[in-house]
């Protein structure tokens, strides 16, 4: 439609990004896109990491490929990196790889098992205890220094996140972005290959409507070209309903890759409920009573998916540390490539740069999704113009599966209020209706909690435990 | 305030009643108000047991206590009892106690046990799919034969049943009475004898204010003459949390009375949540996963709170046709006293015979309860006055006990919706949902719900099974 | 029902009341009390009033029939008067009559007269601008010095004064305070005896469910001991549409007294929208087009009702003043009655010492009037209980009435922002938009609105005009 | 984006069109778009006039530039043309020009102009009244005989009308389609080059965020590449506000032409409400109180926009019946050309013919105008897909002017209902709340619309005049 414009001098601070993946992506996204140029201000709690990104980042700029110019700068206060900020991009680890592994293998102990434990199930309620505060001193420093900057939130869990950014600033200019509908969009286009031999078609190409949250998103309408995806996709669940079915970006991988899957879940819900789940099935998995999918190892061998446990995440910050230093020395140099994340679409439309985009994402609830609370933060498309979001009205869940999502807002609701007021009893009220613990008893969910609370307990200060 | 006017010539039809002991209170209440007269209609699908009360209904008005003038009538349809009714009353038994055999006692093999089975867990799902297609038929005759007569439903499970008149005939005046909070306001009363001594207070002077579904209500306020008695009830909650404490229409009970209980239920769900729930222990305990208070028989017990067996339901249902055979035959004569239901005293206000009466009664959301969905069927207070009932604003439940009661909600409209359209897969859907499953496989829910489901099978013409 | 109950040692703050009639009806009613005593701080920006006052009130307490025991003492400020406070009575005069003069009398130059010009039209838009930055200030030290008392509004315009408390401090306890209803109740009373004969019935035996906003209220229900009024007022609207019809309260009075009517716009309302309008005359006339009632002085008199000319005000006032220094000399005693206000009876629910209370009152809408928006201040129905006033369901007003209605909800709405932001651009717009100057062209109106608003800006600090 | 799919087979319902102008375009745009082919049902009341199209659309078929494959067909009923169809296309003349000459020539011997007469005031309300019938016979042949059709009205009172078709048939597909907006996006497009020496923008480049009702839209957002326009039009809107601005689509007009306008009502609205108003002056005239620019012809003059006279549209009509017949007979021949109607455009998303577009429509609000009542129709921006039509959520209009369009709203849903229950009292008082004739007594307003109904009486079948 309408040609690129050049939009310069942009500012964007990036909070968080010391653990390295998702701030090269973004680099490299940036390196690569014309239209853009301005400075970046990476701020991190560890200090050396910003700087580590600092060096990487204005090293890029020598890159051959590198076509959108872009200056890197660690800073070390978060209103340092504000000031005068056009975007704000956060994605920060909260707390370490120890508190995590509680969140994570804690509940193993009771029999419950998490795929991921970041979003929902008693790790993510830990972790949002935990994240919180964090959260609250970031919408502050943005309503007191960046009040009109674009806000994108990286960070799990997410919807509670961006929950508490609006809670505490109500005009922040906020939104969750989540890459997990893509990997549907994705599935369904190598669903037309196996199943009519279409070949070629790009997930854009794929149109849904998403409704949800995050993590725990639906579609109640596919189609490719004009044509309603759901009778193939009907016959699709059917044919690998046992077998599974694994995506080019999933190949080879459950048994041996901890996020992969034969998104035999997304086939199980299929023909449980009737609409397509859009999210990754150790994400989906969670939402769901514990004896549904993760009441032991075997039982998740069973569904094709992989437990991703934190020791293989530790393993994995220490490679991508180790590849950090060999940037830094100049003994390794980035190849350029597109990450697949739509941040920078989305930046090029909120810029104006490019025309308008549709795309999903997480933001309250005015309406948009017309079956779950108002102002719990949901996930729908939306259309991304120059300085402004605006989600497109979606629908209603059906009351069966409204249940299942309403039942985690009204939890998530619980956890911020929780949080915010250091209330332990209302936070392990939210934490015994989880799902994932619907076998416990109160007195064992309560023991459970007492540790997980404890493993946690240097980040909630102010706190009595 | 206002004296009671005389109100002639109703016409009450009374649907149901052949299982005897709610149609005599009616007639005793009706027989000793003195501003009402007029004539009540007895339809039941048991005819003979309508003729047995057209019998016993005509002599009491030989009764020297009887001041009101009433002459019943047995009648063969739906149709030529509701024609020119003022009051219709709802009080049927949805099949038989065999197929309430199933609802209460099947759930048993997998550990599921269930103190009444009338209004959710397994047993109320599937009385629900039972009852459903009656109350269509009922609300269908209502809008073609009476469609301005005030309905008064007595029948659980009463929220759903309530809904189902609604949704067929939106127009109607319907409304569900039931007299579990008023339990709970005696409960409160005697607390403030146990606790400072004050005696002789009634029920009517505890003020209130309800919100919730039927016998999932809680309380959010109560008060004694202007005095907050939440801080009270905390300190009665701790001082009987574990030993319990038996109100006078309790004493002696629980251990040899299906219905009675120690409130120990109460007790503890206060002491969790903050506020009071006002049902009983028996109906309270269903609404919870089945870990908390119904896991087995001994801990039923230890909760001190009795399991009401069908076979005590027979065993009584016995007992009143000998009662009823010996009033037919007149062996027996009433001695007339007030139930203590509300029926009459509402129909006082309704006929404008009274001044508005306040009390707590079931109606479709339309923001009574702020924070549950519209047009669910909803418990509050409301003002019944001439021709009229508004509900009170009663605010909003807090997000976590919300989070319960909702789930309950959107099952109890997922049933609905399945048995309109007769959709077995639906309705296993919110089968699964309930909280008394949650320990159980999605295999093992679709088992009992297949035995189940078919031990009613006679009462769902037109279902695929 | 209850006995009443004794409740001892109330602090009652008491703002405004220099103007003397209400405080001394106030006093009236507090002496004749039996069940409640305490003491009455008065506060007033004339602080020689207020010792008036206190001289008046504390010599009241010798009268044979007080039964009630009250101290009244005249505080300097604010917070003093409202520290400890139970309940906060606000009852000002916003400016002089010189400012009223200018509300009520210069837009008599462009034709438009006003019956009242305290509530809507240019007179009551300006008020209104004057009368908010006061209840700011109120509404403040409520919250700093006396958060939890109980808040009765009986200053005009009430709706928008009202809302401007919840604006402030949205958790004000706060609740506007009208008899106008009253007054259509004794007027279907006296219906009743002119009609059919009926004779002594009390207007709280009318029955009516309210719905609209202050002034401009609507009755869509009415009855007497379970009869419909609302046949019988077709009949007595048509009987009376020409000639009028006074009731006792306003017998003899029209032509001479500028409080009266003949009830000829209430006639004429009812005939053209089929609902009771539930205000007196001289207020309705103002909500509506001027070309309907208020076009010209010979216009009013063939409507039969009077225009209350500040002179009549300012002469009344002397009166009061002359007779506040006979009663603080002695030369005068008080003979006790009671106003015929409902404050009293609501102090009694509202403590608890007496039964719950239904009676009408303005309150933010949360939804009690369906069709009218959400969080404007509107009249309905509401349950006085122990610490607590809950409106009842009210439903919605009819497509018609509603659009005449909302149009000064947003005038209301926009005056409040224009106050608030000290925006004359968009106070312009609310007053241009008021129906009493829809025959004026803009520079007509602007013209008008420059000249009124000089004549108040003493009263508006701040404002560049 | 995603290449155009081709789709054949399409059938499309043509409903009305006799008046050929509008007709002629939809055939132009058909056959000059490659990726779509099928066939058109012809349907008017005036059966030779469909006959006339049948012939110069198949004729089109020999076009050297037709390059869609179409074939046209008369029928001659509903059903006929229903069934089947993809797409309903509604564009019917309500009445004959005898009945339009009252709607807008009969208010002026009360001093109340129109320039158009079709959308509200005394024209509109009548012509609503006539249509309204009309509509309802024609969403019931849809419910019966195209229920998944998308309908797309092009018809005036747009809003009424499109109102209408939900009434009828809740699960209806149907938007109603108006060109307004476009003019304003060309206005802004032509003022970047006044203002800035930027030529070549074309409208779709200006970025809008579009909220109210159909003729009385309005943006609260514009900007071109990123840049806010706002801050520029209010210094055009200085700049022109006396002189006027006309965009080349009306230049040399307004004196001549009376579709034209200088945009001073644009400026006026803009200079006193700080929003755009999005659509033409003729339009947006009739919605403001006739004090501000309908007062007279003069007035009109110095506003300068043009009055359109049935005579013109009398003679106007008689051309193209002129040019019909040349057509028809082979004297004539198309020259080709897009209507610039988003028509095609619209179709071909729909289709999934290519990918989504954003457009703005008017459909039932849902909630995409939060600001003003549900159900009602509201014009918004909304995202065209595959089977489905997705309203963004634009927010709310600030209160003056959400006033100003909820009284249109109100008033034409007052009319809907006048309407569908024949009911003359309720449609007067509609009649007599447009602000058009606020400057008359209510029993002038009586005398006009009884002659004006009258004069419309062969289309009020039923009703009781």
């Amino acid at each position: 439609m309408q040609e690129a414009t050049m939009v310069k001098h942009l500012k964007i601070a990036y909070i968080g990004g010391g653990s390295r993946g998702w701030a090269w992506g973004l680099m490299s996204d940036l390196a690569l896109e014309p239209a853009l140029s301005g400075h970046v201000a990476l701020y991190d709690i560890d200090f050396e990491a910003a700087q580590a990104n600092e060096i990487i980042g204005n090293r890029l700029q020598d890159h051959p490929d590198a076509v959108g110019r872009w200056r890197y700068e660690a800073v070390q206060t978060l209103p340092e990196a504000l000031k005068g900020a056009d975007f704000v991009i956060i994605s920060i680890l909260p707390g370490t790889f120890e508190e995590m592994r509680s969140d994570v293998h804690a509940p193993e102990a009771y029999g419950i098992y998490q795929s991921v434990g970041d979003t929902v199930g008693p790790g993510g309620a830990i972790r949002a205890l935990r994240s919180i505060p964090m959260y609250v001193e970031i919408a502050e420093a943005i309503r007191d220094h960046a009040p009109n900057a674009w806000v994108i939130n990286y960070t799990n869990p997410m919807s509670v996140l961006t929950r508490t950014l609006y809670e505490v600033f109500p005009g922040i200019k906020a939104f969750g972005c989540c890459h997990e509908v893509f990997g549907t969009q994705e599935l369904l286009a190598e669903m037309l290959e196996d199943m009519t031999g279409v070949t070629g078609v790009r997930r854009q190409e794929i149109e849904v409507n998403v409704l949800g949250i995050n993590h725990f998103t639906w579609l109640d309408r596919a189609s490719y070209r004009g044509t309603d995806l759901f009778p193939l996709y009907q016959a699709f669940a059917e044919k690998y309903a046992e077998e599974g079915f694994s995506t080019h970006g999933q190949k080879d991988h459950w048994m041996n890759n901890s996020f992969a899957s034969a998104n035999r879940i997304h086939f199980d819900l299929f023909r449980r409920f009737g609409l397509i789940a859009a999210a990754g099935d150790r994400h989906l998995a969670e939402f769901m009573p514990n004896t549904w999918y993760l009441r032991s190892p075997e039982h998740v061998k069973q569904w094709k998916f992989g437990l991703t446990t934190v020791d293989w995440r530790i393993n994995n910050l220490q490679k991508l540390r180790e590849r950090s230093r060999r940037l830094v020395a100049g003994e390794e140099t980035f190849s350029l490539k597109s990450s697949g994340e739509e941040g920078i679409a989305m930046l090029l439309s909120l810029t104006g740069a490019s025309a308008p985009m549709i795309t999903n994402v997480n933001l309250p609830n005015r309406g948009q999704v017309a079956s779950l609370p108002l102002n719990a933060v949901v996930e729908t498309n939306a259309v991304f113009g120059a300085n402004s979001v605006q989600p497109v009205m979606a629908g209603s869940l059906p009351e069966d599966i409204n249940n299942l999502v309403t039942r985690h807002v009204y939890n998530q609701e619980t956890i911020l209020k929780a949080a915010l007021t250091k209330d332990r009893d209302l936070a392990f009220r939210a934490f015994l209706n989880d799902p994932l613990l619907s076998t416990l008893t109160p007195s064992q969910a309560e023991e459970l909690f007492t540790t997980m609370l404890n493993n946690t307990k240097a980040y909630l200060p102010g706190w009595e435990l």
